[in-house]
């Protein structure tokens, strides 16, 4: 994988986005700071735990390294203290929460592939680790799970997954073929949202 | 195990009509195509998955194998066209939704059986594999699982698994028992849906 | 871990404590004797496969060895026939499933510990074990989990578990620990649910 540091601060950036969702959802129905620290950890890391419970991957990378838990906590503590601030700028977040996506798609489509796993399945486990923190998130809170309400949500992430596929497929140069991939996630994503 | 082409078609076939009914779930509840498709995979797949998560089958048989997802992606499609006309033919579906029933139980408890589960843990998983996909099915869409609202459904799936475990147990021969376990299951299930 | 005796008969007796809670939601909902197993089993057992799973150890141990299913299982019979005097000892249930709460607490830590799983992980897997089996409980019959409703039922969880790493990282004596451990989250959650 090219630029490990760069794909590192974005997994973390896209586990705080995902964590944030969680918080603010938790904020919106009145829990208080334990229930939002627990949505805000299920929504940012759950989505992972599922993939490598299925592919097998011991210990699951969110536990293994201790940063994402770090990284889902601040989300429920910031959350916590600026939520009001929070929900006054809805369009970078939601932009964020694009990215998140976008990265996690990516991300999750690769790891099935390193794990040797077929083309179309590794896009179902990029698609499921990129929406699988926030059907747990809804789930928690008893709401029909957004990626069955919203349908680009779920287009978006198979695009991005689909390129990462095509990518290895075709020996296509990896480092620019995984920026255009999340880009055509958040572009997706972005402008369905844009379009109401 | 015996037959091993017919039990593979089987497999598929219980895959396939486990699909179309959270597919048309999906569409009873004004879902679009992405939302039919979500709820097609996760009613198809996930008892096997669940299965295999426990079991630490990796990969699990319905990524490692690419029919069982485009199986469920043909439901779902299928569900999408023609659900009028499904409709319409409860009864064949209900059938083929028990003969799913009864193919899920028997897989289950003979693959538990294969990784040295004792005989009640693998009837148990038996079971978990031929509910666990209407459970999530129903969770996604926020409803109490049909298992724990119709009864002789898990009752009829116990079955099925425990002639499975007589029959490792007994030695007695596996392929007459395995095809009277999937009947038993089958004709528990239609006799109890028939009789209201 | 010492006293294995003593830990092994605590961990079924919290298996049983939290199978009796899932079978009495389950009588509270009319369910009928399928539907009171179900979320028995459900309860008592879904905290340690969750936390198995995770930490790659197969079989888990709720499969492993069948006295976990059997434990569960006849909580839901005991629910079954005596949920009229069941309902009537709320006192004593509760407390017994505080003893529960600390014991999973303890036991999901130490195993994660086991597994080479760093503190805070450890902690929240440790949290997981004791609130997991609730959780997935209150999600079948479509309720808010409990966890997300009282916030000190996590709290005395986390404790216990925050003890349990405390004694390995400071090289403790093993068994007191484990005692106060356990004692503590106890006290906690009864204080907790005592003072309203």
């Amino acid at each position: 994988m090219p630029f490990p540091i760069l794909i590192d601060a974005l997994d973390l950036m896209g586990t705080f986005v995902f964590a944030l969702s969680g918080a603010m959802l938790a904020v919106r129905r009145d829990l208080d700071i334990f229930g939002i620290v627990v949505l805000a950890v299920a929504a940012g890391l759950a989505g992972g735990l599922v993939r490598d419970m299925l592919l097998g991957a011991h210990p699951p990378a969110a536990l293994a390294d201790s940063r994402y838990l770090l990284t889902a906590l601040a989300a429920g503590v910031t959350a916590f203290f600026l939520n009001r601030q929070i929900e006054r700028v809805t369009k970078p977040v939601m932009v964020l929460d694009a990215v998140g996506l976008g990265l996690f798609a990516v991300a999750g489509t690769q790891k099935a592939l390193i794990f040797d796993i077929a083309a179309l399945p590794a896009i179902v486990l990029g698609i499921l680790t990129a929406v699988g923190g926030g059907v747990v998130r809804d789930l928690l809170v008893t709401e029909v799970p957004r990626v069955l309400r919203e349908e680009v949500y779920a287009l978006a992430a198979l695009l991005g997954a689909a390129v990462v596929v095509a990518t290895d497929r075709f020996q296509l140069p990896e480092g620019p073929m995984v920026v255009a991939a999340i880009c055509l996630t958040v572009l997706v994503r972005v402008l369905s949202v844009w379009r109401g």
